[in-house]
């Protein structure tokens, strides 16, 4: 079935793919540098079992190298086969990448959809892989017929075409998003400190209008209390660490003293 | 403020972009080529307005234009400034992608929320802009601080890195979606015919189990209730059209008849 081959070697990543994870199966590859691309988009995404189907100009192929910034653990591991059918064979589910409309009757699927999709074919304990066709004529009808589902990345209509390694890049980076955990919304702050608490911020809003007070900024009073609560959420929306508000109220305390010198 | 240059004319793409649509800013970019893939990215993705900062080869470049694939109408609309206050000079909200960590309090969205966001933005007539640094070595603390938020996009950690061209992708691509309307789920079937209902599919079934009682197929006839179920579910999952529950009663009188002139 498949062969593994040696690439030569780059400087060294260490960096290590899921197991679990779809294959991602190009068929007829021309360019080796697009080979190396799609590696590199493969390996930030975490994906690590790269298949070639009869690759134009055979395999290794040292113009893939370079292209893929470092990826050699993908580019290690490629297995080369002599046929789609050979390619697919150990898989439960087959997924082909297409825009071309065909006249067959067929799933399909946007690319999160699928992305989704695959890590529920992996609970299950099913075996995914995404088949891409060759750069310039994309895949045959022959190929998308062995595909159980097509997958389609929404693109603007009017210039919807994607390069070989960018539509693995898109496919990828949707399965990595699939099974990642990052909070969608953090604030980032300096070691050292943390955020406020409401405590803190009242302090700096009282000794604020204190000397908003002194220097008669807040008049007339019956206008006082909507001022305050103006400015009090300017700062409400600023979500200020204990340092910054220790900063604000150094801020405040040099302004006044310029003042109380002149 | 910016200005607009024409640069040499492409294949002409008739591909329009959306107004209301974020600005992408790429401050000193280096290489002609990236900013034509960007251009090509941003195209693919319905943005239509990009910004230079200070661009090390100046601009026009025409390395730019054969990797933009097309995509003039975004190069001829290019806006070159001198500095980063300058080109966001017009924009209500800033969002800068780096992956690497500053000793800086700053809110995090991943580049999905981010595109969420900058829809929502749009609606209360702000006017958002994504900035991306440099090839070599990301955008500055000064550029970041001008930024209200960081936009991480969620990678492999051990092998993270994007060049300039991808990650304007996968931004481009998050803020495609995010205003996307492709089902998430669909079925491609030709022309000429429509998915078959369930009287089609049942004179399918009925057909096939009458032939199987003929041969003998479904015996016992204490197990023949369960055997009809099992066979009744494969076909249910096949989704047919009516074209294809046609074919598969030829399929059946097919095999039947071969079977009658043995």
């Amino acid at each position: 079935m498949g062969k593994t081959n040696k690439t030569r070697r780059l400087p060294k990543s260490s960096a290590t793919v899921a197991k679990d994870a779809p294959s991602i199966i190009l068929i007829n590859p021309q360019l080796g540098e697009n080979i190396g691309m799609a590696a590199r988009a493969m390996l930030n995404n975490a994906l690590g079992s790269l298949r070639l189907v009869a690759p134009v100009h055979g395999w290794p192929n040292e113009h893939a190298i370079k292209p893929s910034a470092g990826a050699e653990v993908v580019l290690d591991a490629v297995q080369v086969f002599d046929n789609t059918k050979q390619a697919v064979a150990d898989l439960s589910h087959v997924y082909a990448t297409t825009a071309r409309d065909r006249d067959m009757t067929k799933r399909v699927l946007t690319a999160r959809a699928a992305a989704n999709e695959m890590r529920c074919v992996i609970a299950v304990g099913g075996k995914p892989g995404m088949i891409f066709g060759r750069e310039s004529w994309g895949l045959s009808n022959d190929d998308v017929a062995l595909a159980d589902t097509l997958v389609t990345i929404p693109m603007n209509p009017a210039f919807s075409s994607l390069n070989l390694a960018q539509a693995v890049l898109l496919m990828g980076y949707e399965w990595f998003q699939s099974g990642n955990k990052t909070e969608e919304v953090d604030t980032r702050i300096p070691k050292n400190t943390r955020l406020a608490n409401k405590n803190e911020l009242i302090g700096l809003f009282e000794h604020l209008e204190k000397e908003l007070d002194n220097c008669g900024f807040l008049r007339p009073p019956e206008k006082r209390p909507t001022m305050v609560n103006n400015i009090r959420n300017i700062f409400q929306r600023t979500n200020m660490t204990e340092q910054e508000v220790r900063t604000f109220r150094g801020i405040i305390s040099g302004l006044v003293r310029h003042h109380e010198r002149k």
